[in-house]
């Protein structure tokens, strides 16, 4: 009997971002893995059972979810955000694509949610109202020269850039590097966001400018995002500023 | 006195990926601006009204509700997907920027939704698991040259590409030109995925080769996302095929 695999977007944290579709699979599910602060979200009745596991399992935690489901359980695996942005959706595919034939009969069903860059967004104006681009400056799985080219190709593409996953104590340095690479292509004042924990009552969100963007204001859980030439900010008496970035772009303006 | 002004995200139609959040904002708000076939999805009470408008005429509209709001009223613009992408956001922060300073005295509140491209990738397994990027094909608001060289860059930079705005009446041949243009820096089996409708009961989402792409299967409502040289098929007997991008790519393969 091959049972079912959800893989849940519990987005950024605010439980009013959780969407019906993600509490409905939350509340079908019996066994439950996940990065303990995701699953940490949850609140489960006495028939759910929790595996929590360290942030750097993706791979081990996929296939003991496909195996269990496999064996006909009704499993989640929870992700913060959107599974499907650098998240576990990829790595039960992964886990599906290397592993049992077995694992290939599993329902899957992915619940997509708020990624950070929408969430950090919406609280500051419309900085990706234009084209943009999401990149992880995470060199655990790509090599760094890959991350600098795209960088900055994305850059010459006039992209607005969002980054995930930006800093780390085992990644220090890399943020910064970014931030060099951008001052040679982009105005010292281009916006830059630093928004962590959209939505929950720590979050912080904080708009800069390119030539004085400090990695230090960044963490483990910041989405950064770099405006393009056209992104604007609007100043508003006593209130926070807004920042966007038009619809239009080129000679169209 | 000054209102609020809301800027709410429908998801991409499924209403049970509407979040609590934006439930509420909707239940607060006494008028209401949008694409009418957006405003359709909603169910008002009595003392709430619509102002529906052409999808042509995103600043008016925004002019409108800020105006409103301005008067007092509590005010929502609703976008299908996420308002900040591709939609109301921007055009509201647009109409603030270019419109009176009463204006910018408005409490402006974005929600976010669940856009397009997150809810395609889920019904299909992970194709967005990677850096990525999202380009608007119209060149109502910026000129073809300019789209021309992103889609150019990006593909160069190994993104793999959610593109909005594909194809309409008026613009027929963009998405065509696009694809000629990819199949000069990408492998004819690149996978490529016509998403339209992602969760409602008319859903189409079809997985496809660059190679054989047919601009045809895509319509104005349709996003189209293609593989990175990384993106990879998972065939499954008597299943879907599931399309993902790894998380790892390059040497750190």
């Amino acid at each position: 009997m091959t049972g079912r695999l959800f893989v849940i977007g519990l987005g950024p944290g605010n439980p009013d971002q959780i969407t019906p579709q993600a509490r409905a699979a939350i509340e079908a599910a019996t066994d439950f893995f996940g990065y303990k602060p995701y699953l940490d979200r949850l609140t489960l009745a006495p028939h759910q059972t929790r595996h929590a596991s360290d942030n750097r399992e993706e791979l081990a935690r996929a296939g003991a979810a496909l195996d269990m489901a496999a064996a006909g359980r009704t499993v989640a695996v929870v992700s913060g955000g959107d599974p499907g942005v650098f998240a576990m959706a990829a790595a039960v595919c992964e886990a599906m694509e290397r592993g049992p034939e077995s694992w290939r009969g599993v329902e899957l069903a992915v619940v997509p949610g708020i990624t950070a860059m929408l969430a950090v967004a919406a609280r500051i104006g419309a900085p990706l109202g234009h084209d943009f681009c999401a990149i992880s400056l995470s060199d655990n799985l790509k090599p760094w020269e890959l991350i600098e080219k795209r960088l900055q190709l994305a850059a010459e593409a006039g992209f607005v850039i969002a980054l995930y996953n930006p800093i780390s104590r085992a990644r220090p340095w890399q943020l910064g590097r970014a931030f060099e690479l951008f001052r040679k292509h982009l105005p010292a004042d281009t916006p830059v966001i630093f928004g962590r924990a959209a939505g929950r009552p720590d979050e912080r969100i904080e708009p800069a400018k390119l030539g004085e963007a400090d990695p230090a204001q960044a963490d483990m859980a910041t989405c950064v995002i770099i405006g393009s030439r056209e992104t604007r900010v609007i100043e508003r008496q006593g209130m926070k500023p807004l920042v966007y970035t038009p619809r239009f772009a080129g000679e169209a303006r």
